[in-house]
């Protein structure tokens, strides 16, 4: 009970700052993002130090170079993180503006106008300038924030959620709008996702296994992705230069993230013209190749690939590759198998994209494009709070706006229904 | 297993069929709904014999006269429900909108674009016309719908979504656009709220006992309002006959819906000039008041007011009065005991009609009107699926957008990330 009674006050706590946070001005919001990078900035040795602490620990830990690398702030990386939390400042206020207006035969105004969800939970792994991230973008967008970050981070995000508290209470705000959950209590998650009266949506960003216990257990909405498992389809009509370009960036860029490609479909009447030369392009850049037969035939060295592989994300140098006998087929096998994040089409055919445009439900569709580009910053929202594959509230990848609820205003001047 | 194995059957038919109602024409939704609204009125009579079935077994188990004429359907009020639903063929299309386009430096175009959510589920009780409402705004969406009715309404719920199955069948469509789940089973509901891969949203219509069933056993997304405490408050700036008008159309128009009035807030400093006008007008409607101290100085025969009058959806000809000392405590007040459904100010001070927009969290705020216009034909959406308090997805009346989500197409040229 001490545990539910210390979430409870905790959030109880950021609901009260969420209505403090919905009625700051655009000025003040940018007043407190401009003093949280400079009092970063300022603060870069204690940070370092707190960071320090976590990496101490998470090499008595053992954790993989990999996530001792996330995990490592140096006096260059927060330079960057003060300098991120200065562009969402730039960003335009999302909060009050009127999406549509219209007017009623009966002389009502009607409008609607954007305001903050309120209180956003956000739960994610090791990264700890994720914290940053976060934060600037609940404030910025009038919200407040319940930070949950990963025990291996502890330190160094405490340090971090100082940095937001001091510039906002030096702009005289008291209230926890940016918060962060301190008791090492694994089930302190689970306390929370049973808060819906309180808390307004729930972001977890991490792992899948992460994502799935919040799913499972919240009561609260959670926007979420579980996987990208990312597609390239070339098609018979595709122009065969740029589908190699498209075929190597979306697999070989960056292979870990999840807009990365993990299977190549390829029409059957191009397979021979375009995968002996995508063959010794992934050898090249040492991507393994799984491939059916008709890929094998090309592709002599790939091994043979499982139905397990065609849903398996490998966020690794290793890609899948299936000849289909059209597009309906690739369509077909993206239903399947995809995981409604990203999928992409080459073709010159104006009609074939059209239609896979249509039938393809994935939050992002490319045409003639990398997967890679399904991103916050790419599509010009100026930052990124998460990605979601879901279809209710916010799809694809989310800026402020995935932040933002509305109302609707009604003016009149004495009207009655009758 | 036998019921959940249904249940999944269930719900993966309406899946499938949901890619078919995506990909249907304007034209051809348009068309099905046409027939629809004639076959619904060459089978009248046999709509008739199937509600009288449901009647017969209503009165044996002695239902309230309220919920009997809920229930009952007549020659005439299945030509209101044909007419319906030609009101939704003429809607113009919501699906393949572009909700914003905008060009990258790389030359990617991206554009935002509306899509059917997917599967809908819908959880509703007696009112059989229902059905036949959810499943022409469904259609027209391009969404498919698993409807789940109140036994007391079977056979009306069954004879009406033949209609639809004999429209859609006469249409070439096969697949389960429209579906009512038969098992009489009471535990359907709560598999079908497990079956989050394959139904995309819940949509509860009825009581608070519902409502609260729903949302805490679901696992899908539910957009829901659990009541409306509805509150009006008149400021000390207020135009009196106005006010007076409001208050009354607001709590005795159609008290028993969810956007009447529930508490008649009022500014101290007009309440002796106010109150006893509108203890008259209650009287005279027959209407209970409940009031504090200072309203019972004015309204000598209103009862003493409590706590948990404040916190109470009436639903009935009853209305609690409290006269506060500023719009601040009236709004304090809102936000403590209301529902964020809808609220109301009167005043002729534009200051603080805007201060009271911006410091009331509800779904719908009205400034000099009643709040009996929160609904979905009145803000001229055509149509209502239902009413949100929800901030995620959708908020206040929902017409066919509240049944929309949307996907991301990126067209480019052969860009690739650098």
């Amino acid at each position: 009970m001490g545990l539910r009674n210390e979430m409870i006050r905790c959030a109880q706590a950021a609901k009260g700052a969420s209505r403090v946070a919905a009625e700051l001005a655009a000025k003040q919001k940018n007043k407190i993002l401009s003093k949280v990078a400079k009092e970063m900035l300022k603060q870069s040795q204690a940070i370092v130090r707190a960071n320090q602490k976590d990496l101490a620990m998470a090499r008595a830990r053992r954790l993989t170079d990999a996530a001792m690398d996330r995990l490592t702030l140096t006096p260059d990386r927060i330079k960057h993180m003060a300098k991120a939390v200065l562009e969402v400042e730039k960003l335009s206020d999302p909060v009050g503006r009127e999406l549509a207006a219209w007017k009623r035969p009966n002389g009502l105004r009607i409008s609607k106008v954007s305001v903050p969800l309120g209180v956003i939970l956000i739960i994610y792994e090791s990264r700890p300038n994720v914290t940053s991230e976060c934060a600037s973008l609940c404030l910025k967008s009038g919200n407040a924030v319940i930070l949950r970050g990963g025990k291996e981070s502890f330190h160094s995000n405490l340090a971090i959620v100082r940095v937001y508290e001091k510039a906002l209470r030096s702009c005289g705000i008291k209230a926890s709008v940016v918060s962060l959950i301190q008791t090492s209590d694994r089930n302190a998650i689970d306390e929370l996702l049973q808060l819906d009266e309180l808390i307004n949506l729930v972001i977890p960003r991490g792992g899948e296994a992460l994502i799935r216990r919040v799913a499972e257990n919240s009561r609260i909405p959670v926007v979420k992705h579980y996987k990208g498992i990312c597609h390239v389809y070339i098609d018979r009509e595709a122009d065969l230069e740029m589908a190699k370009k498209i075929a190597y960036n979306a697999k070989c860029q960056r292979p870990g993230v999840c807009n990365a490609m993990e299977t190549l479909l390829v029409h059957r009447d191009i397979a021979e013209k375009v995968l002996p030369d995508l063959g010794r392009i992934y050898r090249n850049a040492k991507c393994e190749v799984r491939g059916d037969a008709l890929t094998r035939k090309y592709i002599p060295w790939a091994s043979k690939v499982t139905e397990k592989d065609w849903a398996t994300e490998y966020l690794d140098l290793i890609l899948s590759i299936r000849v289909v006998k059209n597009m309906e087929e690739a369509i077909d096998h993206i239903t399947k198998y995809g995981s409604a994040h990203t999928d992409a089409i080459v073709t010159r055919n104006r009609m074939a994209a059209e239609t896979f445009v249509l039938k393809v439900d994935s939050s992002s569709v490319m045409v003639n494009a990398s997967t890679r580009f399904s991103d916050g910053n790419e599509y010009g929202f100026g930052a990124e709070i998460g990605i979601s594959t879901d279809k209710v509230h916010a799809r694809g990848p989310m800026g402020l706006e995935g932040l933002m609820s509305y109302k609707y205003v009604v003016r009149g001047n004495g009207q009655v229904r009758t």
